[in-house]
């Protein structure tokens, strides 16, 4: 596996690649990899000849006061998983090999789609991902890109992004990769001590009830979201911080549970912030 | 010459010639082409295989009130202009084509550079501006692109973006191409009535003046800047937007002439806005 760390190589090696006619994946993640983005490299692998892994601890979406600073990293590792995964090449720029002094280009989503969920807990947030994931599409020219599912607003964001701004590839959603007692795999889960760990089961059993609920015939949104929060609430430690139900694919307020629905949540343990979701259809 | 008016058409089509290994050339504009656009074409030819010209007038880039409605159009001419002077490709879109229901995605420059000039007297002009070209670039995936010195700022703005977002092409600038009796080419010229048109010799002419003075020895951009008011108000119809001497690199404000500096104004003669520009070096 190649590993780059300025633009312009990537660029070069990229485009190279992309001249011999291989076609190319990129896998844009934060690092401190575990098996959810060991699936984004397979399918990327299974889909793709060229697999790019960016690694980046993106400054510009996280907001004042959240875990920037902390956030989990260990490139050493990471780089001897992948190279273990099969990717061909690792992209790990610095921050100013991104955001040169004076930068202040940004690509940005505005609407219901950004403004609704994580949109609005963290503000900024997806302006900041939609602008290193811009950088990253015109850096690697990929054709197709992967994302995970358990990040599922970020996912919806990006494929409008790539609709509206025609960027010429395709966003590919990979489903959640979850433990064995089901919490949806994130590098966040490190930050949790044993008793937050067990406590953290209420989200995926949270989403299970609900669909259970819809699967029985339940339709009133209001109702499966008091569901939600109650199972959620049976957890002392888990501060709500949204659990919602919304149109799958425009993020529109749903009273009636038809169609395409995502179910989604974000809950503190302690400082520690997990989301997760699950799309239901009826 | 091939016309499209659909994304997806001309995105394929530009995909199948970059395949072949063709380099491709793009020229943005709004038509109502004159012998400055002919000039950008021809540069193209010169330095792409194959040239693919944009003609949309892009409504995010008016502000209320402006000249949108009023703007110049005449696709049948500019079709054969473009057909004449070489250009494989003309990409002619609708508004809804480009800007579809729901549209939201937004690229932006923030900063000094987008906020004097034409980016103060036009509030989300360059928004605008730099939103239709990011999605021109990701649809025709061009190896160059070629703006015209005439819309100096715009060229400054997008070079910026170019090289924050890191798209894999090149920014060409081409001198401005001016009438016979100096007038910068401009579709909006037409607005003009005969006496307007002949007073609005003032701004290449206050420009000259100026040149001549730095030419001169003077280094103080204020007096600079009186002469150039004090020129354009030998004309009584010109009401002066703005006057001013930059940085040329970075719009930073500028005491003492010194390096390479943008001479720039924006004059209103009735409701016609015209701009023109000079880079000095000292």
């Amino acid at each position: 596996m190649r590993t780059f760390n300025t633009i312009n190589e990537t660029q070069t090696w990229c485009r190279d690649h992309k001249r011999q006619g291989k076609s190319i994946g990129i896998v844009p993640t934060m690092g401190y990899l575990h098996a959810g983005h060991l699936s984004l490299v397979k399918e990327s692998r299974s889909q793709c000849e060229i697999t790019v892994v960016s690694i980046f601890v993106n400054p510009i979406q996280f907001g004042v006061g959240e875990d920037f600073e902390d956030y989990p990293r260990d490139l050493h590792k990471d780089s001897r998983l992948l190279d273990e995964a099969g990717a061909d090449a690792l992209f790990a720029p610095s921050i100013r090999e991104m955001y040169p002094p004076g930068y202040n280009s940004y690509v940005e989503v505005s609407g219901e789609i950004t403004e609704k969920l994580c949109g609005r807990s963290r503000p900024g947030h997806f302006r900041g991902v939609t602008t290193v994931v811009s950088k990253l599409f015109n850096i690697c020219v990929p054709d197709m890109a992967f994302f995970g599912q358990k990040d599922a607003q970020q996912a919806m964001v990006i494929e409008k992004m790539v609709r509206e701004l025609n960027f010429p590839l395709q966003i590919v959603r990979v489903p959640i990769v979850r433990e064995a007692d089901g919490l949806a795999m994130s590098s966040r889960n490190v930050y949790l001590n044993p008793e937050q760990r067990r406590q953290a089961l209420v989200l995926n059993q949270s989403l299970q009830k609900a669909r259970e609920a819809i699967a029985g015939g339940e339709r009133n949104a209001g109702r499966v979201k008091d569901l939600l929060c109650h199972t959620i609430s049976t957890s002392p430690e888990a501060k709500i911080e949204y659990a919602e139900i919304y149109d799958a694919a425009s993020l529109a307020d749903v009273q009636e549970i038809d169609g395409s629905v995502l179910v989604a949540m974000a809950v503190r343990f302690g400082t520690t912030r997990l989301i997760d979701n699950l799309i239901v259809e009826v």
